[in-house]
């Protein structure tokens, strides 16, 4: 497997209005897009900067994922995502190495198979994700 | 000010080379080069994808910005660096607006002007610096 790209990387964040308005102010930085995904329980804008989105994240309920990383971490990383060929091929391979990866099978969302592979203390404090296909930009302008 | 691009993001790691050994095996990514900076204490591997760097860093003394970084928050995410047009003009554009940036001027390193603008809780939880000119490539073999 190779990590071809950065796809995107995630920072969670408690209100994310307050944040894409301080982003907007101190960085000029306005978002290219918001969606909801109720399967991962996020609000979030998108972001484009070259091909790389950088995605600002608020959990719209505290009991998944991104709400226990909030209440027991605190704003900030939350994740960086590579571009592979095939997400599925990269999981077994990783299996045949001996990794124990988070995700066995890639996970589906708007135009992305995805898996998260590594919980951060295999890859040096880094929760860390392979992606591939292409983000269908299915934005709700949910801002 | 414009945040323009993504320049760089930097991970902290105890240990560079069996970092670097890790991103190698599950990743596929091989360092560009690394370089060591006695300014900012840091030995560094640096890895390119398209036009973003990705560096490991690990402190080479404990007491540094790193160095204490790393004891206090373990390894993981340190920064995310974005490129702008001027990096003095846009500390003053931030103070004007009344943010206490960390760096009131620019450091400079390796062909780059560069500050750290935020403490993180001003970001939401993420060290955010700011950095004009091109990096000059002094790796020095040091891997």
């Amino acid at each position: 497997m190779k990590a071809k790209a950065i796809d995107h990387i995630c920072f969670v964040v408690r209100d994310l209005d307050a944040a894409v308005e301080r982003y907007r102010d101190a960085l000029g930085l306005e978002p290219d897009g918001y969606y909801t995904a109720p399967s991962e329980s996020i609000r979030v804008a998108r972001y484009y900067l070259d091909n790389v989105a950088l995605e600002l994240m608020e959990p719209t309920t505290p009991d998944s994922e991104v709400g226990r990383f909030l209440d027991k971490r605190g704003e900030g990383f939350f994740l960086i995502s590579y571009k592979v060929d095939d997400v599925a091929a990269g999981l077994e391979e990783l299996a045949g190495k001996g990794y124990r990866t988070i995700d066995r099978k890639p996970r589906e969302l708007m135009g992305n198979r995805y898996a998260f592979i590594q919980p951060p203390k295999d890859l040096h404090g880094v929760l860390t994700e392979i992606i591939d296909g292409e983000f269908d930009g299915s934005y709700d302008g949910g801002g």
